[in-house]
């Protein structure tokens, strides 16, 4: 069955639904899904899937780690926005988690995903069998954890807070990148793939274009964040700058940004057709990421 | 080999600074270390060794795993002592995590630990096998999530917010003391004996008894919360009652909780009686929980 960016996006906005019924407390399976169910464009759930079908797999049987992955996306959603992080009040257009919840629910909604993730991943194990789930959830731990998204923003924290004495600006911003973004859009493509029997080989070349759409992807949110206003993108644009944050336009400016973007997504395409990895869903994200 | 409490302790406190080497980036290792090294009881990850042993088991196999509920009680306790939930500045006679590494930290910490704690049981699980470690996995993630310790995290914020409205008091301290105690106390027991290959009608026995424990045990807090010093408990004191909290003690006065404390773990040791289990360590931990 051949799947469009928009069957993906339904089909992954379906299962999340269907994944989190609400239960007693109910006031935490709420707050877990506010953020979960915030309208957003699905990026690493539809990679997740659209690498499985890419390799041959049954995209159905990486749904339920598509939708973990999406669901740890937005436990870093609901803690990077507290007060004590990047104190935003608004996310997707809509209140953030904090704002809606109290703060105590907002901590705790977020630690409930961080468990409830992977859960949801070993609880649909059957179809994967005992060896494959055991390589995924090696790989989301690694992904989730504290040398994946957690450094990423440890550093980045760390970083806004000593922009002045960071003492090699671009390669700290390479390492936030890398991790901050670009850790779960691996994740996303490896446990697709590995879902679908594919090669080390293969692997490998999904790892390597993951790394360079992830690095694109922030280079292009902190070019929005400059340039963007709250109605186009649903928060607060300019915080960064305002902030003195170490970002891709504040290091190399606007204009290099802009064409550092598109290079990186020039790469992103040699990936695909250099070892002939065929996915007009791959596609279409790669242009949606690219700004004129 | 005959292992008593202290042995346990020692190997507990051993293998918990083993597990967790300082990496980069080394602030957010440093503070997930702080809380899960500072001196404690060791209680979980105690019961869970001592539980495997009890039922024949080898008791180092399920070392990984009784580190890892240590982790994940650990990470409870930072989030638990942020500002915006019990706002505590001292925890076992030392500065909360966000009081030495500041509140963005200490959440990360938490949401490090919260990852690293399976990850520990999923890496270790060779000796397991895929059946097992998936078992333990199952039971690690229904106690650590929304069903679990969070969901006697939440009833009991908002118990604290709103004392005066709630219908039914007894069953919502008792809903709060199983989850928010009991919930480990039984992780511990009962992965401690699926390692061990415990029967069916082991597993019941082991589960009375952690139920009974985990309440005795909060009984014992909430006493002690309104009788003792800061020198005594190195934390501060006095504040359930001072915040109006739904306490044992608020609920049935001082002199019945101490009369029902001792009354549960008399029911504590008959569980054990009964059924033959046959444990010093457990006996004296029951005794170390009486107050006279």
């Amino acid at each position: 069955m051949k799947m469009q960016m928009n069957d993906y996006i339904k089909l992954v906005d379906e299962k999340l639904d269907e994944f989190m019924p609400i239960q007693y407390p109910d006031d935490i399976f709420k707050a877990m899904k506010y953020t979960v169910t915030l309208q957003g464009k699905r990026l690493r759930p539809v990679m997740c899937l659209e690498t499985c079908r890419m390799f041959g797999g049954n995209f159905e049987d990486a749904i339920p780690t598509a939708c973990a992955i999406e669901m740890l996306h937005a436990q870093t959603l609901i803690h990077d926005d507290l007060p004590c992080m990047d104190n935003d009040d608004y996310r997707r257009g809509k209140l953030t988690n904090h704002k809606v919840f109290g703060e105590a629910n907002a901590v705790l909604a977020g630690d409930a995903l961080l468990t409830f993730a992977p859960q949801l991943i070993v609880k649909n194990s059957k179809k994967l069998g005992a060896e494959k789930l055991i390589n995924i959830l090696e790989e989301y731990f690694h992904a989730a954890g504290a040398f994946g998204v957690i450094a990423g923003q440890v550093i980045d924290i760390e970083s806004e807070r000593a922009t002045s004495k960071i003492p090699d600006p671009e390669k700290t911003l390479e390492y936030i990148h890398t991790h901050k973004t670009a850790d779960l859009f691996k994740l996303a493509l490896r446990s697709g793939a590995i879902i679908a029997d594919a090669t080390e080989k293969e692997l490998e070349e999904i790892t390597e274009f993951g790394q360079c759409m992830g690095v694109a992807f922030q280079i292009a949110d902190d070019i929005l964040d400059e340039t963007s206003t709250f109605d186009e993108m649903g928060k607060t644009m300019g915080k960064d700058k305002d902030a003195g944050k170490l970002t891709y336009t504040s290091l190399y400016g606007l204009e290099k940004s802009k064409k550092d973007l598109n290079e990186k997504l020039d790469k992103c395409l040699d990936i695909l057709h250099k070892n002939n990895l065929k996915s007009e869903v791959f596609e279409q994200i790669l242009e949606k990421i690219r700004i004129k």
